[in-house]
């Protein structure tokens, strides 16, 4: 179904790997993780079982930083047998504090798009993760005067949006979604009949990688969010 | 100011130590903490530091569970010198993770109030804390049927409160909040022109600990959530 651009009047924005940089970071953090355990395990093995313990723990824990400083030192307690120093403990937790105090690095034309985007529609911004994270996140961001909502979800699987634009009094067919995830943020709107627009990400979480079949019409591609402009405007 | 419950039209709940218990399992961990650390320090410095820990951490991680976990691991390297054991940074860990997965204890009369007032009233939920963590609680206590909305915020300063009732598009006089913590449910209320029912709970974090002179006539105190009833009803 192709998406009919002239009945748009919501707009909601990812923001990790969308508006600003997030992915990169993690994956910097994984490989100074690695660094620090090397004496132990590959570092293949490291990022395996590290990965292993963020999906044992997602329930418990759910998305964000500080649930994956937890994971990463229950890791390196499980791997290194006990062994891993107290200093290395340290290490850490202090790779984990550099991610939530990182400065906020907008991806290109953020700005641009949504300044010319919130002149027509009414923009929010729907993420998940840790909720202080995420508001300081936007606060860091100087991008807050262009939304009119911010929520900040535990998941986002289809009840999750349902539930969100039943909560804003939005209906299905004027509200699009652009994002990053396939996963997360393509997938669950098209699935309850809204629009979705996904901006790809160089670097994507396993746990948000899917494949799709037989969807490809259902939603846009784009390469970088300025093209979004050639469907609205 | 004597508040007109013929005006009330919005009731906001607090939820822990409010609806359900929640300081006494910090308390209880504290003090399975403590037991563990015996060897480095007393009881009571292992207290204090890990108090003063939490306090250094809050503006990195918030409220709620993950960083109070976080901020034990960190405080127990400190005070033991790096000398505390990886055994008992694992324990550690799963008292954090115990505490997650607690069930949910009522407080007594809760499912009574909501029932009585839910009929009248419209009632929300205003936590603070972590986003999955609360929503977890809410959904095991079996009381959303009574909400029409439930928020988490990151903090209960009058901003969030202000912003939150502008959002919900609800006047402030027309607004109660019920709750345990004078500092985050009762004074920044009355401060913005709302009104307040502060129902103490039998244990207070020294974070929430307040002396409020002068203010004791602008809100309800009662000794136990039933007695809101012979108000609002």
């Amino acid at each position: 179904m192709e998406i009919d651009y002239s009945k748009i009047k919501v707009i909601g924005f990812d923001a990790d790997d969308t508006l600003w940089v997030n992915e990169t970071y993690f994956r910097d953090t994984e490989e100074q993780y690695a660094n620090l355990l090397e004496g132990y395990e590959t570092k293949n093995k490291i990022d395996q079982e590290l990965f292993k313990k963020e999906m044992d723990n997602l329930e418990l824990y759910g998305y964000g930083i500080k649930g994956f400083m937890l994971s990463m030192i229950e890791s390196a307690l499980e791997l290194s047998n006990n062994q891993v120093s107290q200093a290395t403990i340290r290490d850490i937790l202090n790779l984990g504090k550099g991610m939530i105090a990182h400065p906020v690095e907008l991806l290109d034309g953020v700005h641009e798009v949504l300044k010319v985007l919130s002149k027509k529609y009414r923009l929010i911004v729907l993420t998940k993760g840790d909720l202080l994270d995420q508001e300081r996140k936007l606060e860091k961001s100087s991008l807050s005067e262009y939304f009119h909502h911010v929520e900040v979800l535990s998941d986002k699987k289809e009840e999750n949006y349902k539930n969100l634009l039943e909560h804003l009094e939005i209906n299905v067919n004027e509200f699009l979604m652009i994002g990053n995830s396939l996963k997360s943020d393509v997938l669950p709107i098209i699935n309850i009949g809204a629009h979705a627009v996904h901006v790809p990400f160089h670097t994507t979480w396993q746990h948000e990688l899917v494949t799709i079949e037989g969807k490809e019409d259902d939603y846009l591609k784009i390469n970088s969010l300025r093209e979004v402009l050639n469907y609205l405007d």
